[in-house]
């Protein structure tokens, strides 16, 4: 890919970008960090998501395509809310998720790429990794801390109030967790004026 | 890295997995994959996990290192076995986690690296990725199903039998899954006699 296209690539991106914030389809919590990593010349940030907390209901493991979503959070929740969308429940598994960070970017080059990784790993971001090698390097930034709990089935929650009282506890943890990082990161980012 | 350090490395990796194997230290489930891997030229597998089921205690979310393992099974599972497992706790949070499979290999070069993850996400294994381009190219193969569930707090077991009931079938369907798509992989592979 030639710095043109790259250049090209980097501004349909960006203005892809501008249309999600109008359209406020952008998580408020990653703007920080997507504006300083689009700062920086020769990436550009493709998608994202901040972090979240879902609860979802799916015909069985691994049925993204059949997932119906009950409550979907960017942010820490209280018990009451949780509760109140469980009772949409109806049929199937009843899945509570904590989700970190995930943030893909479009790098120019294999040695950006690395490096850009390697920050991310350095600031909690452990599950970080290039993703593909196509005429764009994709690399995806992602954190480890997450809740997948199966919580009930066919309408009914199986947790009593203490229980469902530790998985919100947790699940907040990740979101508090998911937001430290996400600065600690920009933080790096924003003095490395020059990078690479 | 030349074609000589390359096969050293892959040499040193091929007897650090049979003195494992001796020891009976490697996953008999992943023993056909990794096998398989190991015969692709440019190829070699440096660490692996066929996919587990784990009930740990931990201090607090992502204290890795104060983790401490109250059981371990790389095979599917009866409640009754949890069940005894969890009545050692004592403090701190108590865990239920069925993970995926998780291969890392080493590959000689860039294009073999990325042709091996494109057929590893072909084959279900779709949280595959390059980890890091050093001398030799680190790839991780891993699958998406996973269930990582807190239930319980301060040697207490939060879940009612049929709530752990449910824990279990899905925990044993990951690792049923695992061991299908492991052997997807390896006759996908092994079909790739000229790799790549």
């Amino acid at each position: 890919m030639t710095k043109n296209e790259f250049m090209d690539a980097k501004e349909n991106a960006l203005k892809s970008l501008n249309e999600a914030c109008d359209q406020e389809k952008v998580d408020e919590g990653a703007l920080p960090l997507l504006s300083i990593i689009n700062k920086i010349d020769g990436l550009y940030t493709s998608s994202s998501c901040a972090g979240r907390i879902v609860l979802l209901e799916i015909p069985h493991i691994g049925d993204k395509k059949g997932a119906r979503f009950l409550g979907v959070w960017h942010r820490t929740i209280q018990q009451e809310e949780l509760s109140a969308a469980s009772k949409k429940a109806t049929k199937g598994l009843l899945w509570l998720l904590a989700q970190a960070p995930i943030i893909h970017i479009g790098a120019e080059n294999l040695p950006l790429a690395d490096r850009m990784v390697k920050t991310a790993v350095a600031c909690g971001f452990k599950n970080s990794a290039i993703r593909s090698l196509g005429k764009t390097v994709i690399i995806e930034l992602c954190s480890t801390e997450r809740l997948d709990a199966p919580i009930g089935r066919d309408g009914g929650l199986f947790c009593s109030e203490k229980h469902l009282t530790l998985l919100v506890e947790i699940s907040n943890e990740v979101i508090e967790r998911s937001s430290e990082k996400m600065s600690r990161l920009a933080e790096k980012l924003a003095k490395f004026a020059d990078f690479p």
